[in-house]
């Protein structure tokens, strides 16, 4: 069978032992730890068919934005409510650097196109399998049918209604076979499988460097991925929002849990003013103002683009 | 013809009409100009089969690196000799604060997996075309005969020999047809092509975000990108490497011409310290200076392994 | 007299003339330029007693943004009013990369202690005039009466009402005393004066890099300060805050004008969006709500502690 | 007593208790962990009179480089001799991104001037004690005899010969009492102390934001401080080095410290790349080149100037 590992677990028996491994033991620490998230620890987080999230380490937790905060030499906490008050007050005035004092490490894998996206957030750390190095492994992206959405006519970023039954099926056909036949072309041409055996011995294989080229967006690779409480905040924030790919957001809503065990406090301001908060304009807040003196108010008085209005009437739940 | 733009130029007569209405118009300005890269300005210089570098602005000059190291009022320099003398000072003693004082921005196309590798620079401002909103053009990358190199045995990252001719040809054909094949059915998922035209009314199209997963990693994507003066020399450095894979490579030598015309004095004293330059670790320090004094010194004596010993003995150009 | 520069102009006529030299003479360039940018070009704005803000160098404008967002091989740009759209647009959806297309440089000229709340802004480049290199020059910064401000009860952070007359001149004059002291000792510890000459030639001098701890932090250094549109109006959204420290929010105003010349439709939209616009929490968009629709609702019922409602009601215009 | 604290340890009772309760408690953690590090975790190492660094959190250790070079599910360590091996390529190749994935995070205790130098590097977090919000300790820099040099003729930037005892005792007199005096006036503008009692009840104090500006560069401040490894080495190269002032050099030697137990086999491959390795110019190699050939060179036949040609003989230990 050509794609054993197509399943919905991809890890092998090996890579299983070496996380259990990891896993079963603990040593002592003076540093901060957070049984919540230890409890998750090393442990992928199924995305997608085949890809996952794992938190790999951490520093820091909800008292050491608060001890940051305060600079303080002990742990610079106080009692629960007004920790919880200092976070609410320094993430709704933009204090953005006490956050940055936690520090947290993904293990990703994920199909290229959506690491493609994800590398644009610049301010992380990351480690990515080497394809010049290594061969990639026979696995690739397939949408669930009810992802395979029409190209949206309203917003040209975005997706609209799902196709029918017979695209869809002729949308993964097509997908399945390019993918399978790119990876059989690609161990051919490094005359190598994914196993390091030789195909022919009579033959030379081509650098893995050039090889790759054959193989579609859809593959997956997999990086080490390490930033700061604050940038990951932020890259949630615009990739867990609705207007972000499907394919990233399920990264996203894993990683949202992931940082909810880890920083409780921290996770409930990011809920009320990052997640669930809106920006309003100068001419947003003039509209607003009317609207709670009573007043009646139009998109043609309110100085903004149709789409502008739509946008601001959506935030306020009425319809347009 | 499926493929019509696959030759060396890729640019259409509409494009070049654009680029020639920029480069025809010139207006005033009291900033530092550069005449001699002026004259490439917005020129795209070919890489590759179908890419392109091509600088679209620029700010600052060799004068600016002075002005800036001196925190000057005025022009800031003085005679050529004294400019020339100051700023190779301050590159070998890793002064690099001058140099972030210039700008260039560049207009590049490029294959997908030649962007994956060059985007792990982050000290840059990059804008790519986006495959979200748009329909990539069916161009992609077709390695030259003579670069279709076996898998190195000695090296793991890199290349040996080159393809015998049987191979070689095999090699492209899969190349193209999968290449081929994957745009076909990238318009026939979408049901619309390049050009915006509907391939048939009755049926719906896929959403351009996930139909461009079954494209291969050799298509051209562009993107603007911009960076500082260090950062640009630091990226050269790394890139025009002979490590680097070759399909970079070309990238960073059209590039090295343009920082050839923009800033002389710099180049100049980065052929010297960047490019030519080496570092020597401890260990090295003690084999050079014993074999200076004329003292017979071995690979066991000097504590280095092997694979180091041989690379310092390459680099004080011995035999090993 | 000790110190013939401490009046408003700090320009000596040597920096005049450099000044007027770079402003008398213009070259052709292909790149864009900005008519109303160039004719403030390398001109000091003052800022503070003796400070000034001027704009060095510049690249790009408003069309930059356009073109770079639709990555265009000419200019790119349609019609002022699709490019006012898009560009509100792009501001409104946080697309930060088109505006990190254009990159401007400042030299500045302000207290120590403005520098140091400055520089914690990470992503730009500076150079900074080296006290290590040179003697600073004898210019410290001395508050405006009415800019004597108490410390505020209400906000920690903040100034409340104006210190009376009488304590006013005492504040005054202990800030000018302890600076023109330490001015005076620090030119004795190194024996040597601002201009180089030497005081007591039958002295040694004081290395400069350890004299300079004797100044206070209210002398004026200067730099260089480079940085993209995007991460300026960043900068310019919290410094320009009315929670900015007065000393560094007057640098802000100045070069918001600068800003305004240089990218008039992008500040159009960053005067709607960044410096009008406002962050509603999840918490306070139910209130919002609540409100249009007639409802009465409580700082009790709102989840939100006594300050951030107070912030809220503030931000509608409603007293508390 | 005017300055109570100006003694070696700086600590308080409460802070010392405060440091000895963190450091009495261990929880069990899955993460990696370095006991050597554990050992000084918390705890302050003093640096010039009243400065200290202190290691307040880790992420990672040795493995973690090499488990991210790996890509890895586990451990991904091999035997101490690969690993070593692995360690020291990486970092001969500047392959940088692995040692990201290691960070360490100080509480650093500095002055004033030396935290102007030290912002300068922007690749870290920052959270520093803010003087508008609280009231700085009275606290300064003196210099030790031996550390007050004479400004150096040779180098413009740095030190030479040590100022005589009369010299010495007037510059020390000076920083001293300057300080006392700015200090004094600091509360007394403040009305308050920093113990946070008033000083006159009838008076009202000026704003701390302003007030601080009266404090001189050698006052002391505070700040967290944290980087991953990678930057933590560059930042330790360039401030371990020769040229580096002390008073910023005994920072980064303590922190080397640190290093060295933190991730030992990094810490080798760094004495040996990083802090004892030379990087030599083209121009230089030529020279080496012939010197091992046993030709004799001239500063003339070499190109390079009379001071890069000293440079390089300091490197090779001959005299000029």
């Amino acid at each position: 069978m050509a794609n054993p590992k197509n399943k919905k677990s991809s890890l092998t028996d090996a890579q299983r032992a070496e996380i259990d491994a990891l896993r079963g033991a603990t040593t002592p620490t003076r540093r901060a730890t957070v049984p919540a998230l230890e409890e998750i620890l090393y442990e992928p987080l199924p995305v997608l068919d085949h890809g996952f999230v794992r938190v790999i380490d951490y520093m820091g937790d909800d008292a050491a934005v608060v001890q940051a905060a305060r600079v303080s030499y002990g742990k610079g906490t106080k009692r629960v409510s007004e920790d919880r008050g200092l976070i609410n007050y320094l993430m709704r005035h933009r204090h953005s650097t006490p956050f940055e004092m936690c520090e947290i490490k993904y293990h990703v894998k994920l199909p290229i196109f959506v690491a493609r996206q994800w590398i644009r957030h610049r301010t992380a750390n990351v480690n990515e399998y080497s394809a010049r190095y290594s061969i990639l492994d026979n696995e690739f992206y397939l949408p669930a049918p009810e992802q395979l959405a029409v190209q949206s006519v309203a917003n040209r970023q975005g997706r609209g209604d799902v196709l029918d039954g017979k695209e869809a099926a002729r949308v993964l056909d097509l997908l399945r076979e390019d993918a399978l036949r790119s990876y059989a072309h690609y161990e051919e041409m490094m005359n190598e499988r994914s196993d390091g055996t030789v195909i022919d011995s009579a033959r030379s294989g081509l650098a893995r460097e050039l090889a790759r080229m054959n193989l579609t967006l859809g593959f997956y690779t997999q990086w080490y991925w390490k930033t700061d409480l604050h940038n990951l905040l932020h890259f949630l924030s615009l990739r867990a929002d609705a207007h972000a790919q499907y394919e990233i957001r399920v990264y996203a809503d894993a990683m949202l849990e992931t940082a909810k065990r880890w920083v409780p406090l921290t996770y409930e301001a990011f809920e009320d003013h990052g997640l669930g908060g809106v920006r309003i304009s100068a001419k947003g807040m003039v509209v607003v103002k009317k609207l709670i003196a009573g007043e009646a108010v139009t998109q043609e008085q309110s100085g903004m683009s149709k789409r502008e209005w739509s946008e601001l009437m959506a935030v306020l739940g009425r319809s347009t």
